[in-house]
């Protein structure tokens, strides 16, 4: 089965969760929006489609399927891809861990967008820098003490969050990492050290030969001011 | 089994959710943190108890399981209780949708502490003000009309969002317009409407005889100023 990927064509964003997931998992999928006329097919599902109504992008469509809510469309493709672990108890563990990303991402977003994502970052520069003080002193910090913790506290080795092998909570806390460097590059100067464990999750997953072909090709979308990590050089503090 | 939830004695907050689950689904559960010392258990836990570290409650102990993340103790609970589809789309789509509401918490949230977290509300008056004017004229309209299109479009019927019976998410719904009600008196009496089939979903949660007891009973805690949904005069506008 072919998937089909459904998000805004010029940024990463939440899709790139998903994109990360179906070329470690060696899935064929067309990123529609990214095709001629796709980001209007996008529009239509999102108006009116499908029986399951997204509300936003990412979706995913699996067949008759259509899956929206990024974590969710994860828990689907972990649990076919081997991205997962096969028992109850892991893929709880690991969607647990999914949803924390899921905070953290949303607590990125918002370090550049504190008071509506409908106003440019320029109307809320000031309330930006308030709120991204308040991320890399305490917030940031916090989420990359407990990944770092739940590494060293793996049992079955700190290479890994869940289990003996990659999961796809492992290749979105390569995307934090990767994201927060483009973002706040001063910043994760100094906190990277803190947090050895992270850094080499990171280092693990740019090297998987799927993922180091996807960095290298075309299909990943760089780093860009209109994403979810954003670098605005006054918001870049030592903390 | 008898669960064990894990959530801040003095607050509705994220763990109403699961309450709301657990009483609707005729579950056996202790509320640990509003037992004499279970503050204390709770923050043990979160210290270094359980092999499945949580980031923050809420978490249910179901026998060996520690789960964490609101979504994903109800994704657990709704299998277990009758308060989900059996079949994987009907799962998944429940989730999707729980996802959504849980987006929705976090920007009810974000309205009146749209700086930090640490920070008291009085020190963050300004940009709350701002950040909930945008809220009640964009945000919670999108949010529920959302809501109210997925009910219109339940080809089982309008009177649930998913399928032809009451599930997890029809019972978040139902705490969503509680706690709009609360903190938002005036904004919902121009809004709610516009949106009468979440407004049923709310009526018909409320008046299941098991949520109906709950209610009414002192297990249920009243809306304060702590918790998610926080009354403030001044941020209640017409939008």
């Amino acid at each position: 089965m072919r998937y089909e990927l459904y998000y805004w064509a010029g940024i990463q964003g939440r899709g790139e969760f998903v994109r990360l997931a179906l070329e470690e998992g060696g899935a064929e999928y067309t990123d529609v929006a990214r095709e001629a006329g796709g980001e209007n097919a996008m529009q239509r599902l999102l108006g009116e489609g499908s029986a399951h109504l997204p509300f936003a992008p990412p979706f995913l469509r699996a067949g008759e399927l259509v899956i929206a809510q990024t974590a969710n469309i994860l828990f689907y493709l972990g649990g076919r891809h081997g991205l997962a672990p096969a028992d109850e108890a892991g893929r709880l563990w690991a969607h647990q861990l999914q949803l924390t990303i899921a905070d953290f991402v949303d607590e990125i977003h918002d370090t550049h967008h504190p008071i509506a994502s409908s106003l440019y970052y320029e109307d809320q520069r000031q309330e930006a820098r308030a709120r991204t003080a308040d991320f890399l002193k305490s917030r940031a910090p916090k989420y990359l003490g407990y990944f770092e913790r739940v590494l060293e506290r793996n049992k079955a080795g700190d290479r890994h969050l869940v289990g003996a092998s990659l999961t796809y909570p492992d290749l979105s806390l390569f995307q934090i990492v990767a994201g927060l460097r483009y973002a706040f590059p001063r910043a994760m100067t100094r906190l990277e050290p803190k947090f050895p464990r992270i850094v080499a999750v990171h280092d693990i997953a740019a090297a998987r030969p799927r993922i180091a072909a996807y960095l290298a090709s075309d299909r990943r979308i760089p780093f860009n001011q209109h994403g979810i990590f954003r670098h605005y050089p006054e918001l870049d503090t030592d903390g």
